[in-house]
């Protein structure tokens, strides 16, 4: 089978490999819509997950099961499935300790094109699969379904450990897809007033559609004393930190109320100086005293959280495919469709790639 | 002063009364725009308070500030308040230990028509005016303001202690205004499909605008099978009791799946046979041992909680005036409106009394 | 192998049985420890459990490995493992939503002696078993160790549930070796004042031992009455059902302030009355808004459960073998070991079968 | 009245004043024992705070009431109290919020020798008497309860948010008085293995009866690897920062495992560099991803906190005056005990001084 691979650090190409073998509760699928992330740049151009030879790219997919193992219960050839971007190893240490995304060490729960080929082929292996396949349901179209396996689950995620109650006042840092998820779920938390910052007009258009109340730009002064003037000078009793370099946690404690929330979904690809740090302040961050919580996930997966976030756009409370900005059809216009996602050219929220349907 | 006042069970008129001293920390406001409640029906014609002797009835108002204590600090005469229906004493030990609705004994926080005069009347007192009154903002309307300090306060709390994820399955019993809200509130945690229970036209309108996803009528068999029906057997994630006599607490118990969580905000009135009691079935609440959860709430009062309320409808996450069917005017309309409330016409859910504008 | 049975309704007997199959992640144990548990009373001598015949009964056990399937890793032939109660099928629904004692239906990973055959055999099958063996560090004796399974897991259920807050008031309703625990494991979670609630001496005498600072006795008058006074009135911050028929939840409920919880752990067997109904009292209750939630739990069960109470008991926090008032040696003692907790003589707290050393 | 004030950054010395005025709410506290705090030692001799001028320094004392204001009701005159270190403004925003110690800004609950004079003088004043005091129980020596105020109230509050299940691993980092009641904290949450870093010998000692259970010292080497050794690489399931620069929360980071808490309780009186940052390793936190949160707190304060901490003491659950080494006698001689604490020889751990018994 073919499959978009990472050849080496910089460089990407299209290899042949063997179909992967299927275990007693796994299953083979092929793929039905697929989509690049920002982490499958982060790994083939900034070599954040090491170097690696032929590592298959790709963790975002809808697809349809073309084999089964003898234990698998609920699937079968044909089906139509969500398969998410983690699938954990249910019941081992982690996950029964209510860590799935943890399982086998830090971030373990990823396994696509970081510890075993992605879903970027003909044919990709999931684990588990009664436990981390979800039936895609008829009413969900490619394009919004193909958004649950990450930008969902990952922004999703972000509201859930801000927090939120209520009437709060959030700020969502960055509003590619996954601050524009964060953004949705925030609002789907109650979130009052939403303070998001980006100023890309197509992201800006979905951000106000799925919630943001305030748009701020860095261009127009810092965005933390936008934001604390916005606010009378109280500051914001959550935020989403959704993109941004080492230096985003100064932003984010210092427009924090005392006593608040900071839920990072941002994946760090880079520190500061020599050390390789994150600098948090000292003072921003009231000295360590002043209640200001550092929240921090990565992507949920697995079965039920797929059904859950099916469920929440089969009922209409929100639609992820206003982010789907450029439409690719065939797997052929995968390698277009991720130096689409290196670009980042201004009107692109993300790419998508329809292999049929 | 004049008040509309309970004269003893089953009997309500007109009354004078001194106008209220205001203490050092305490507020005299008079109504802007006031709302009976079901309470205040119980209270009246089911003596669910025992025998009261000129009470004035009411806790559902908008107001502005008349007099203030000297140790008042944010508010002032002139100032447009909303005045939540439960003014907890804040410092007290059960507002130290998270339950302020319960300062001073069960459901102590409650002391409008309960344990002093009610807001129906020319002047009401307010305890503690800097940690119970919000300011009005001028964006809210009359109709939609005067549905927070416990229609939507109350629905809230139903929908925050179900402990509802993103994409949950959530059962609704009752769609009275305490009902509508805590659909609003289902929607605005995240949930997926949302079954209201009830029949009445208007609400069932309003149920559907605030999130129902199905509609759910005792008059097409038990709720409870058409739900578990529904759900393929599997029963939902949370229940919210909105209403209902002593039973209901069976049916939540047996449409909630192993593993969940039921919500009560029902003021339970009264209760089975001479023993006065609420009857959990044994097996359906799994023998004590299936993980289904029972919370109670009284409504949520004070300032941070109205200023939050006023938050999710300024930003537009739901509108609480579509559930005003019968807007009356003038303080000398409030019998009429009280003793619609009574009536209950199929077309109402909350009468308003709007004093001026 | 033999193994002790349930041969119908209040009969029980030796029986002849094939020795369970192992599947790939399974494992077959032969006991080394084992203790009878008030539900097998229940199971055979009530039918809690419906009509049985020839169900081999008991669920807690300490064992040796004799066999595992092929894709087990961390477990071989000879190891000394933790066999917890309640083995959960990990991965499932309920499981990937947090309740793994309730996968594949309510108390559904309450698998032997209910579902399947229980441990008071030759052998007995362990389903998943990376998942749900624990190693029994040495340090462990027997007597002790035997006590995790159920009596720890579930009495330190009950602690938990109860979310006490350092120095908060806890009642213990029943010191059987369940109530016993829930004392130890309220003392763990930093409870101040422990009522328990029971006359047994031995239970006393541990009650005391495991941090209980109130005795109270039925015999000296209403036991809410009782701790009611000895509070001046307040009532508890917490309250943990571990005993009692249908009625104990009234107590419950009637000895817990307004802002409390009510954690159960008592397995209800019997209802009141023609409808099998538990009564909560209505006003007792706070008419359904004091703030007296009631939380319920079936054992957590599972290897990381099991390892985390042995650490607990490794490290000396609190020792179960004073638990241990019986000792009986030799597999064929069983039967007399599972009489005596049916006769329940007042020296007895739990008896213990130890098979070899 | 006389007091023990700072003069300016650098210097100490004894002050005239005037005598604090007591309004309605208020009260006037005479104090029965006094302990200095390392708090004290930064503000004066770092300028943690500032240059502040006759400031009266200290805020952890016991006391009698003097006098009351007229709206006092649970207090009066000759009444033996605890004086938390922190006494919020209960019913403002940021209490309401849930964050009474923010209440006024950040860390705006405590007051003592920082936004007014402190405890160390003839008469102290303070605010909302009635839900800021506590009697003091006679069973509660001098030495044991003026560790209340602060000490244990801090070293709880950093084991009630590092999330400590039953039989988790913790590690403290620091055996200050603050980490020696983080340690007796996180035994009174249900630790298992608790390791302790740290050297001095009279804190080893006190550590260990606490509940440590494994010693580390950094002159054996890193204590990361160390722990990470003992812990065959798997790391705590959290971790109390009790103490220590600004390079402790790498320690912090490095040493918890995916799925952890980080609960600070240090008072980071200074950064790193120009730019005074706390520097976050980037790889050791999961690139923020490996869900290692970071919780903060200022120590809690107000009645119930020091009730509920009495409570503790009161029934044996730990014995708070181990830590009192070094016992004063007599208002003269606090300048002294004072000084100690700033010179710190090897075998204090808190110096105390009894005013009058």
């Amino acid at each position: 089978m073919k499959g978009l691979a990472m050849l080496s650090i910089g460089e990407i190409g299209w290899i042949e490999k063997e179909r992967p073998a299927c275990g007693p509760g796994d299953a083979i699928v092929r793929p039905l819509a697929l989509a690049p992330c920002t982490s499958d740049v982060h790994t083939v151009w900034e070599g954040a997950l090491g170097d690696r030879h032929n590592l298959i790219l790709g963790h975002e997919a809808l697809g349809v099961v073309d084999e089964v193992g003898s234990a698998v219960r609920d699937f079968k050839p044909g089906d139509r499935v969500i398969v998410p971007a983690i699938t954990p190893d249910w019941g081992t240490e982690a996950a029964q300790r209510g860590f799935p995304s943890q399982t086998g060490g830090p971030l373990g729960g990823w396994k696509f094109s970081n510890t075993k080929d992605g879903v970027f082929a003909e044919f990709f292996h999931v684990n588990l699969a009664d436990s981390n396949l979800a039936h895609l349901p008829e009413a969900i179209s490619l394009e919004a379904g193909v958004m649950l396996p990450d930008m969902l689950s990952t922004g999703f995620a972000g509201a859930e450990n801000a927090h939120i109650e209520f009437g709060a006042t959030v700020a969502v840092l960055g509003i590619g897809p996954i601050g524009l998820s964060a953004i949705a779920g925030a609002k789907l938390r109650g979130a009052g007033r939403i303070f998001a910052v980006g100023t890309r007009p197509a992201a800006v258009r979905v951000a106000k559609e799925y919630g943001a109340t305030d748009i701020v730009s860095y261009r127009e002064g810092s965005t933390v004393d936008q934001i604390r003037k916005a606010t009378g000078g109280a500051g914001v009793d959550a935020v989403i930190i959704a993109g941004g370099g080492p230096d985003i946690l100064a932003d984010a404690v210092n427009v924090a109320k005392p006593g608040s929330t900071i839920s990072n979904i941002n994946y760090f690809g880079q520190g500061s100086g020599d050390e390789d740090i994150l600098p948090l302040p000292r003072v921003g961050w009231g000295y360590g005293m002043a209640e200001k919580n550092i929240m921090t996930a990565l992507c949920p997966g697995g079965r039920v959280r797929m059904e859950r976030l099916a469920e929440v756009v089969m009922h209409g409370r929100m639609d992820p495919s206003r982010m789907a900005t450029h439409i690719f059809r065939g797997l052929d216009t995968l390698e277009e469709a991720l130096l689409l996602m290196k670009e980042k050219p201004r009107d692109l929220i993300k790419p998508v790639v329809i292999i049929e349907q």
